[in-house]
């Protein structure tokens, strides 16, 4: 493996799922494996789980990591032929290039503008990271994909499920602020890789881009989405088609106990108590939400795990 | 041990001076015991010589160390059953619960408003995360409390005192903004716990928590009470009766050559100079402020052993 | 050697580019040089390619890395006997030492202010960590010196010589801000002390300090200048006569294919494309700015060793 921008940069998921169960039962077993290399994590925008979970994967294989907050330096400037006077001082082309010296594997999270579909749809970011850092790249939460996510979901679900083939729903919920596609994204692609029922539900207007979604059922109407779930992941998301914009903070959409009945709870996090979900949820023992997020550890080390090998 | 977040967290104090006395001595001779652990280190505000002496101190025992300024993620939310509708990004119970998956000990700097007193004196941040972690949590100065620093105060002490009982006054100092009241506490917690002479001045108005400073005699006049003394402590702090104002900036309190004569001068740093303390002391032989930074190394260090030889 | 804010505070330049060399080769080699010891890098102001490398450097000889930025912390003091009432809260007596008890070496970037030539000159920030520190200083870029730069530089120039007295040219270039001089101060005196054939190339007002250039031979003709170098380095700088000030944008000072024909084209990075230096330079085969990166990696690692032997 030579990157792993999304989820399907894994050859197998499945078995890189058992693989990651194994890692999690054993997180030290291979420290010999990342001795004298090193993880550079770049950041562009905030970050709690995804940076202390990666950071935490690489140490347990052996890694030497070193962070940067790009809001630390200086602005890049990603345009390609441009005269660069104004307020960026440096490219990604050489950005890019510079630190593939310093580092084995890079790792970055860029968050879309939410403002420029299109832009925000050509990961040119991350793109930019791919065509020109001559080493393995991972993918902290881009644009429009988070799989780092999507993995520590899929293994979740794995560890938990008591049948073969669980009902698994993606249900909108409200928040107050626009937030990316990224992380929605990335689980529906996972679900529709692996055996599951599988079905989203939102209202009129939340429609992810259909390139995404295929033929997965989307339900406009959630008590009905819901309805025999084994596993109910929410998730905030701002509008696709409207780019960017809140069209609904109607708190009917919250995430209730009523609602979810024995289904498990699932959310990537941060999550607004109350806004979302409701606190008899979350402090409810189908709430899984902390195991998803111990999960990100054996996510982010099978996908350095396999880089490493490779390299 | 299973947590420091008061200087009454260590069994027993005398002994565990000696004991990190003899780890200043060897500082590399445990570095088998942290092997594998992480320390999660979690500022909600700036420091220096405490975020450098226990990484200094973790790393000196083997661990990982991860650090995390809070200001670069996203408000944590710590109100309980609150609709988070506005601009608290994540709730503490999540955020607890989460990081402790990512670390075996978490250590916590969060310093008080000084407006709102009864919230300041609950320990809202640091007994928030004492509820949710699930690991040990360590003290790295709290609205109250600072045991880190007194227990490196006690160190210089019993390294410099030639006297079995020492006389030892805590002198309140001017400052132009309102300081904790953090450092003083714990100072005051420390000396009461030992076997010295032990007296605080300070201006009237400047009372520390009756709770904590209980039957310490306090002198209103500084200059009876640094007669003789063998240990002078600087140190501001606003008002805790009128809580949080600076209520008085005479420069007649300056600790001053004259004053001090034969006592070693202490304070925890940052110092301002000729405010707190002329330069005269500060650049004297009897200031021991750079030894008791020293001695933070192994205040963290024999902390952290106790807490990894426990997990 | 017990300091690096120079470049001659290396004893033998030549044997030194001979031995990172060396170094850049089996990068590993002394791994175990540093095992306990620790570097602490301070940074005053913004840094990629310096903080990546030298961070990566003292890895690779298996130090301990602590970083703090200055800004993170408050304000330190540097003037001597002032009275500290105003928004500085620690003194760099107190902070050079303090940090002194946590660190093996101390690495240190402080940019000059370019609007107090004197100050700037005297190098206040940098000599305060000399003086009060109590460990060795490495300068990672202060107000008028870059001698890690410089060091890297000669290695590139060494790697890809291929006559033994190669023809260098330093060019200034234009750039929309005041940029400080220390780069271009510390190649010209790196250039002066290796068997080189040197010359540096300016508009007028553009003098650099006399004392640095002494009778290296300046040009204001650019084209005279370069004709039939080895080696253009590009690299824009303020006034230092009318000091810290844009003289002068002229686009024809940009280097240009045309202009450089076959000679290697070197730039410390960060560089503005289509200002300094156009597209077809960076992007064709005589660039050779991403080795001169790469190379920062091992001109701080062969000064940490150097260090490191002999503390």
């Amino acid at each position: 493996m030579n990157k792993y921008t999304n989820i399907h940069d894994v050859a197998n998921i499945p078995e890189t799922i058992q693989e990651a169960i194994q890692l999690k039962e054993n997180p030290f077993s291979h420290k010999n494996l990342g001795v004298d290399k090193t993880l550079l994590m770049l950041f562009f925008n905030a970050s709690l789980r995804t940076r202390l979970s990666t950071e935490k994967a690489a140490k347990n294989l052996g890694m030497n990591v070193m962070i940067l907050n790009v809001n630390d330096t200086w602005n890049l400037e990603f345009e390609e032929g441009t005269v660069m006077n104004l307020n960026k001082s440096e490219h990604v082309i050489e950005a890019a290039q510079v630190i593939s010296q310093y580092a084995d594997i890079i790792a970055v999270r860029a968050f879309p503008s939410l403002t420029d579909k299109e832009k925000d749809t050509s990961e040119w970011i991350l793109n930019s990271f791919l065509k020109y850092a001559t080493v393995p790249i991972i993918n902290m939460e881009s644009a429009t994909m988070h799989p780092l996510q999507a993995l520590a979901d899929a293994i979740t679900i794995e560890e938990l499920k008591i049948i073969q083939k669980p009902k698994v729903v993606l249900s909108w919920a409200p928040h107050p602020k626009a937030l990316p596609q990224a992380v929605a994204n990335s689980f529906v692609k996972m679900m529709q890789s692996l055996e599951t029922n599988f079905s989203i539900t939102h209202p009129k207007g939340y429609e992810l881009n259909s390139k995404i979604t295929k033929n997965t059922p989307i339900y406009y109407n959630q008590k009905e989405a819901l309805k025999d779930a084994d596993f109910v992941y929410a998730k905030n998301w701002s509008s696709y088609e409207s780019y960017g914009k809140v069209l609904h903070q109607d708190s009917d959409w919250m995430l209730t106990k009523e609602k979810l009945k024995t289904a498990k709870f699932m959310h990537c996090l941060p999550v607004r108590r109350n806004i979302i979900v409701e606190d008899a949820v979350l402090d409810g023992e189908n709430s899984v939400v902390i195991q998803q997020s111990a999960n990100r550890v054996f996510s982010a080390q099978i996908v350095l795990k396999k880089i490493l090998e490779n390299l």
